[in-house]
């Protein structure tokens, strides 16, 4: 009997899935059916996104696996129903767009661009930027995305100051750990960018104290997670300019609240959530891989450590 | 009896360079007399830059070599009196310069940052770029600048659709030339790219033909030489809305006049002339090793072939 897979991330987003996410389980050989409703003991695998509406998995009893299409699950890992295997989406396409997003804003940055764009030139005032290469950037989180970024910033002369929670090693990053690597890091970077997952433990890390260990003048550039900022910490900090400006594509509400200060702050950048988005056709192919694991008892790809949260 | 070279590029950039040339010249193991006045015929190396005063060569007889510390000579290459061997400033900072400058500003476009600088987000249109495999960029120069260029793009993920006016083999990129090949790049690129030399062969090669050739909506990034374009045919493209954008680092008058309609148009972005500068430590060393090889007898580095102009 072919298995069922419950399509629950909204009709919407089935709309744009069904297509490609047929052709990936064919291409993977598995042809089980794939539906957007149906009794909870006949599920196999379930597909999820945030709001996907399961909020009890309990009465999944044959389910094998619950399949994120999102890479952050911060919303789900505390489910205390949740008792499945829980897998993370790691999309290359993903990956490709977070490392586009992240070195095109570091660079942006690096370069003072903001100065020339939607604004006329007046004057012939050149400024040339130092190289990248005296240009120290922290890279906050050494995940997949956040290893795929370093590297293509170092690729690009910066000197890249690596931080996570625990040890870390990555070919070619200056890696530090802990709470006094995150203070010595902090300390050097002209540019932060914040790419951690959400936990109990990084929650409102880039607070009042961390903010005040940067630079004067630092960049702040948030497609981690909103919750990583204390937002009060980050508005008082550019206010006084301590911090030169922060980009931000993840909010703790979203979308961001119409009247919220970070819309129209002159030194905050807002982009609505768009840093990395989850593309159908590639991610299609990572659920309909761990479908074809499922189905032949192999160990599933990207499974969340429920302790770590991630 | 220790060489003598005329530093001949204006008071201002003495100052700058006065210090990093002798420690240069000290590590090159030459101890020539660097000197900003002397007497024609005692002079042994000439250091030249644009506007630098001498516009007749003939008198420097005991000349070995006139130094740029631009990469760009077309305006000495065509003096009849400058007989003597000429080296183009070829520096490895100003590459370093130039494609993160080439790098940052395809990445603005590609990901279509403009629409949150500057002005306050309303809404939440999402809106998500394509992944920059989608992107295809023309680069047309495939000199020591446009290659480096072509890589880090190519690196990135960035289709590249490499122009030369002569045949050219670059590994990893798709090379093109003559006018044929150059039909066939512009016919496919959404963001061109110009960093050729200027000569009489590819002034005004950005022309009204040209332009009509991109596809609608494409992008213009010229940090080569201004007048590589024909501003009126492009100004003519922007009002149509065939062009989207152009990103103008290089003019025929600089600084661009302050009335100049570039300066103000929505769709034009100027920087000024800060791509790729010449930075005093590592054109100091250029230089340093062209005296070295001039008293050794050696081949010039960067010698400037008069028929090519480049």
């Amino acid at each position: 009997m072919s298995p069922v897979i419950l399509f629950s991330a909204g009709a919407e987003r089935f709309e744009v899935y069904a297509e490609p996410l047929r052709d990936a389980l064919r291409a993977a050989g598995v042809s089980p059916r794939v539906v957007t409703e149906a009794a909870p003991e006949e599920v196999d695998y379930i597909v999820v996104a945030p709001g996907s509406g399961i909020t009890d998995f309990g009465p999944y009893t044959r389910c094998k696996a619950v399949l994120s299409l999102w890479a952050g699950v911060e919303r789900m890992v505390g489910n205390p129903t949740l008792t499945q295997p829980l897998c993370r989406m790691v999309d290359t396409a993903l990956e490709a767009g977070m490392v586009e997003y992240v070195t095109g804003h570091v660079l942006r940055h690096h370069l003072g661009m903001d100065r020339f764009i939607n604004r006329p030139l007046t004057g012939w005032e050149a400024g040339v930027p130092p190289l990248a290469s005296e240009r120290p950037v922290a890279m906050l989180g050494l995940g997949a995305l956040g290893r795929a970024c370093a590297r293509a910033l170092t690729e690009l002369g910066f000197p890249v100051l690596g931080w996570s929670r625990s040890p870390r090693d990555v070919a070619g990053i200056a890696c530090h750990h802990g709470a006094e690597g995150l203070a010595e890091v902090l300390g050097r970077a002209q540019i932060v960018v914040t790419l951690l997952p959400l936990t109990p433990q990084t929650e409102n890390l880039i607070d009042a104290a961390a903010l005040a260990r940067v630079p004067q003048g630092a960049v702040l550039i948030n497609p981690g997670r909103g919750a990583l900022i204390d937002d009060d910490a980050l508005l008082a900090a550019l206010e006084r300019g301590h911090i030169g400006h922060a980009t931000l594509d993840v909010f703790r509400t979203e979308p961001l609240p119409e009247d919220h200060p970070y819309r129209t702050h002159p030194h905050v950048t807002v982009t609505p959530h768009i840093a990395a988005a989850t593309r159908p056709e590639t991610a299609s192919r990572v659920i309909a891989e761990n479908v074809r694991r499922g189905e032949a008892g192999e160990p599933f790809l990207h499974l969340v450590d429920r302790d770590r949260g991630y």
